[in-house]
């Protein structure tokens, strides 16, 4: 176990008034442990109470890959709910996983009724969100990574392939430079279809005067790297030129916003505010960046909900966008940042010029 | 939306006092409405009210992907689950999908703490358990594909290989097959690491006179397959045989008991009382079989806890197994079963007869 993690935890712990928090996820299971079983649909539970101790609540089955933890074992003939529940003792204030599925929340609540239950992303969320010195070196070479990857993929597009081809293209080279897989499916999305943020790579292939969204991360080491560039076949029009330069000044803005003392919400209001003075506020229909760690998507949005102030050692993505069906057009510019004492890294290098693909 | 399986669903809602059930698995999404968003953490709610009426929830992110039902839109600015607080209006009784994530229940909660919260099992995973007759022919059509897959692969193993190399392999062979892909990761396990159930594959490579414990599935049309064959390298001990013999039997007894008014823990029973007969009770570790269709492993398990008589249309895994860590052996045989009228359809046809694989 991470013992200043687990320090970090529990002084959490004390500041929410949670007497047990419950860990499912596996990530943050690793996060604390080391390593995490996957034990599929079968409880996994890690109790850390507020005096540190720790304990896995873990099926047999599993046994094999018990990770650095005191570890109870239970069979598929237990009821493994209300061992976990006898566990808990005189718990009145747990504070449970946010990813915890209700078949078990639910079951713990008909047998502990009168505890209290708190999602625990105050806990231990915000203490995942500042990255330690060994996670930032992480974070940044994922990154250095995906840099690379990004830097051989865009003089390998041409006119004429496919969304999918694109997409396999960009797996094959995480897999030759090294990285441990994906940390998402890579978006790769043309003229209209990158007008959807979250669209899928088909079977639609680029044409000259096509814009190609290329959203991309890889997992090493554990660690996530996630960015986006957005660049034209062949020529850019004005009007994608026009488009393109507001996406960019609104993601240099949105970074140059993303600094200790400043609170999530600025960001996002930095970038959003000035594609809303160009006039395309409407267009701009996402939050503006997520937390990014062990996950990809961590807790932690980048958008007017949040009002947390910003850390040194946060990791997040600004990713503003301008999406218009209708002319086929979507641009989106991704870059993530690391907060400094005074400011922020930015942990992706590649180009954010216009660039057109000879094709 | 498939009016015949809302149909079933309210009824089933009705017979157990829920007002109105909250879907947010995507697979159960799609058993309702014939597709389904992904929508990663950001909030998915299909409400179905006793009288049939239907409403998702569903961010605007993911507008292109909206599946065949009356769709409410929220921002990535809006408190998702307040307004769906408001769609529950004067619900009283809440079936609460089982994987729904704490994060969402808890702030359900929070707003509407008079409302009484289920488990929506005993409603949507009692309906989804019986297969109807199009989702039969597509269990059947995927086992077929599965035993194909099998009986082109056993032939190809050799020693010296490593488990990873035969992983590879059978996803190979599952996608020149014509498979949409895995139902999940293939397990390929030698010697002891076959008497160690969920094994992943690893660098071990295969000896003459190890066993070989294949489990492997594909998906096809939306439906899963699931099957384990243990071979022999080279030669089988009498050791070996005799533990062959025992699970194969236990196999063979635990389809035996599967039929229309027989409990699933009669299934169990009779696998796991031949094995306890012959002294191998303790290594039997697991429970014998999982119920399946969309998803590998669906709700209601073939063990000693579940008392649920078996209904004609239910899908399930036989899989009784012997593990004995001390000897580097491990053996399980499974085969998928389809209840019928007056007994079961056994879905995979691959042979059970010992098999030693010249090396």
């Amino acid at each position: 176990m991470n013992s200043e993690r687990i320090r970090k935890i529990t002084e959490m712990m004390k500041e929410n008034g949670a007497d047990c928090l419950l860990v499912s996820d596996s990530a943050v299971i690793r996060y604390i442990c080391g390593s995490s079983p996957e034990s599929g649909e079968r409880l996994i539970a890690l109790l850390i109470r507020q005096d540190g101790d720790a304990l896995l609540m873990l099926n047999a089955l599993f046994s094999g890959q018990q990770p650095d933890v005191k570890t109870v074992y239970y069979n598929d003939t237990d009821d493994a709910v209300a061992l976990l529940s006898g566990y808990l003792g005189q718990c009145g204030v747990l504070a449970v996983d946010k990813n915890w599925p209700a078949r078990f929340l639910l079951r713990l609540q008909e047998l502990k009724p009168d505890m209290k239950y708190r999602n625990s992303s105050a806990v231990i969320d915000r203490v995942r969100q500042i990255k330690d010195p060994d996670e930032q070196r992480k974070m940044i070479a994922s990154s250095q990574l995906n840099d690379r990857v990004m830097t051989a993929f865009i003089p390998m597009i041409r006119a004429g392939q496919t969304e999918t081809e694109l997409a396999a293209t960009v797996r094959r080279l995480y897999k030759e430079a090294g990285a441990d897989g994906v940390s998402f499916d890579p978006i790769c999305s043309f003229a209209g279809n990158a007008a959807d943020p979250h669209h899928g790579p088909d079977d639609t292939a680029g044409r000259p005067g096509d814009c190609l969204v290329i959203d991309i991360g890889c997992m090493k080491d554990g660690y996530a790297s996630d960015m986006t560039r957005t660049v034209f076949l062949g020529e850019a029009s004005p009007r994608q030129r026009e488009i393109y330069e507001i996406v960019k000044e609104a993601n240099r803005r949105g970074v140059a916003a993303a600094r200790p003392g400043n609170r999530m919400c600025d960001v996002d209001r930095a970038a959003r505010d000035y594609i809303e003075s160009k006039g395309f506020g409407a267009y701009f229909t996402h939050r503006t960046g997520h937390s990014i760690g062990m996950e990809d998507h961590e807790w932690g949005d980048v958008s007017s909900m949040n009002t947390d102030v910003i850390r040194p050692g946060q990791c997040f993505s600004v990713e503003p966008g301008i999406y218009l069906k209708d002319e086929n057009i979507g641009v989106r510019v991704e870059d993530l940042v690391l907060i400094t004492e005074d400011g922020c890294r930015v942990l992706n290098e590649v180009s954010r010029d216009l660039t057109v693909i000879p094709c």
